[in-house]
């Protein structure tokens, strides 16, 4: 008798990631498929630095077991760096280090889903959302989105429908699809979080990376303005796109009840994040350095995304329809089919390989109804040079 | 309306951990109630060394995303490492990286526990780990140990009469019984698991703290000599006790559909474990400073045991009872009563306490039917000098 596995992986089919992954191995392919920084960008000096000081000053903070809920240290810095961005009354002691924001994802799942539990998410969303919450027995409802993020009437709708255990959502630059929510849509939804009871899950790992103005406050930022909308956010951070995924550094940041469930549910989990990661990244924070380094990567995120706007647009025509993107790693763009051209960003993705460029079609970012489309192309891991080359391969592999 | 939570919380009772916890802050307080390495035993100088290295070397490997099953230098020298241990054949696919190994424990637990699945733990066995796989519904069986380690007759009674969907072990120095399971029941366990087809997972944190001849083979290493036994072998591996718990390294060996399944939910737990620790971990490996490094845990320790034994004996007499264990960081003790003397582990913790010594209780250690004149001493955290004096007081409790 082979082994018997839990009937939870039954929920979870992840062909459709595989098969992604397959594509982007190829030798000598320019890739826009990957969800990465830049490593070229990784502040190397800053981080050697911090890791050696935390090190030289606390050895066993850095080196022995720490508390479930983090590193004390980190813990402050944190709450610094979201009080910096607007988030008022931010102490310590009301977040926890995950093990990056996806830790975050998992304990939210574990914490509050029950199976055949409704909850909402963005069509589009982080495919790994997806997974990650079906593995604790998730029903995944989809709410479908626009350039200026979720649409609120279609999701106040369907809160009302389904009455889910929370709502997921990326305001900010998401993954996909690169969409900002806007400020008056953010202030309906803190309105609705209030009126439902109904817990939104904000994940913000791209709220730094803006081009031009900063965007509108996070939901939890916001949530000052709307009298009793606190309590029903819980907010996900990620030190992994301004600084370096390698740390696996995030936070959670939730009302203390299911803060303190969320820590009961990660000290079985592991324990507690890398002490040895969070002193580092304790030190980095504290060393100053870190605001030079949210210049340099909107820096040059933002010459990237304005070179594959400008290219897609150049090569690609009236056959691609995209919003450009204000911030974040990603475009999301939708084939029109304009002039006999093809419509099928499965099919459009296989032609692209073979002349040499990748990227991800969009179908499996959706929970249900996907859109065959779609496709996400990322401006993060190619310089200036190679982004225009491999956007020429995509026209040629449109063309061909 | 109050914020659900999902009904797998329901299977867990903390109350008992946190009433540990609650013993241990208290300032001027001898402790043996610790599961932790000494930090002063830890080789700063080399994992600074190890550290720069990997930034030095593979910046990109240190500090970008990587592969959910891990960085492949360190699944090169962890691969090794168990080979060097004895276990034949093992090659780095045969493994993946885990966040600690509390982590290989939760994706056992996620990957093979539906809600009502018996699991057959030790009695008594790690805290962590019966909340662990109850937070996945599994409803634990209980077999009893000895000095030698689990009770096999016992053992096969409860795998005949429970069917469990697996049987979770600490073959070598236990936590908190320190027990040695010894070689014949190893083989005979290895046959069980053939003869009734079930998974056999061996925690293997302590192995290789052993102060006079090494113990018996791992379970896994034996698998060798029992044909068809290295399928149901699962074995998680650690470096928090004889290198750094901070680092968060441990590792899953286990057949390749389970491996495979268990990569699959770890990525969406947690995408990998830190990469900058990993790389930090391999080039500490690499270096070859792990034999002095192990030559070094296991003499104080082997010290620190040898000066608990006979404190104990000499200050609490025929009032408590214990095997000297021969590795690890743990005594488990029994009051016996003798003379009158306290029987319950949780009044004499209680007044301990105020003689400034603190201990674990052992009643938590048990799924079920607890042992209330078991206790934990850890022998790890403080000096033979400390250690004399902690003991002194204990009897000082005992009779006061």
């Amino acid at each position: 008798m082979p082994l018997q596995f839990a009937s939870r992986l039954d929920n979870v089919e992840t062909s459709a990631i595989r098969e992604l992954f397959k594509l982007l191995g190829k030798p000598g392919i320019i890739s826009f498929a990957g969800g990465f920084p830049d490593s070229a960008m990784f502040d190397v000096d800053g981080l050697r630095e911090a890791s050696a000081g935390a090190l030289a000053e606390e050895p066993g903070g850095a080196l022995q077991y720490g508390a479930t809920e983090g590193y004390e240290p980190l813990r402050t810095q944190l709450a610094a760096f979201e009080r910096h961005k607007g988030v008022a009354g931010v102490e310590p002691h009301h977040l926890i280090v995950t093990t990056g924001s996806q830790q975050a994802l998992d304990l939210l799942g574990k914490t509050l889903v029950s199976p055949g539990d409704k909850v909402i998410v963005e069509g589009p969303t982080f495919l790994a959302t997806i997974q990650c919450f079906r593995l604790y027995g998730a029903d995944l409802v989809s709410a479908p989105i626009d350039a200026d993020g979720v649409q609120v009437d279609r999701l106040e709708a369907l809160i009302r429908e389904h009455r889910p255990k929370f709502v997921y959502l990326i305001p900010t630059f998401g993954n996909p699809s690169g969409a900002l929510l806007s400020l008056e849509r953010r202030r309906r939804i803190l309105a609705l979080a209030v009126q439902y009871q109904v817990l939104i899950v904000e994940d913000d790992p791209y709220g730094d990376l803006y081009f031009g103005a900063a965007p509108p406050p996070s939901l939890l930022a916001l949530s000052d303005q709307v009298p009793g909308s606190r309590e029903w956010i819980a907010h996900c951070g990620s030190m992994s796109k301004v600084l370096s995924p390698g740390l696996r550094v995030g936070w959670l940041i939730a009302q203390p009840d299911l803060l303190a469930r969320a820590t009961m549910c990660k000290q079985f989990s592991d324990a507690h994040t890398s002490t040895f990661a969070q002193a580092t990244a304790a030190q980095y924070l504290r060393s100053g350095r870190m605001p030079a380094t949210l210049e340099n990567v909107r820096r040059v995120y933002a010459e990237r995304a304005q070179a594959m706007g400008d290219a897609l647009q150049r090569e690609l025509g009236d056959a691609i329809a995209f919003t450009q993107p204000q911030g974040g790693l990603f475009f999301w763009a939708r084939l029109t089919g304009a002039g006999g051209a093809i419509r099928d960003a499965g099919e459009f993705a296989r032609r692209a390989i073979e002349q040499g460029v990748a990227f991800v079609p969009g179908a499996p970012f959706y929970a249900k109804d996907p859109d065959r489309s779609s496709l996400r192309l990322s401006f993060a891991t190619a310089d200036v040079a190679r982004i225009r080359e491999g956007v020429q391969r995509l026209g040629q592999s449109l063309r061909g």
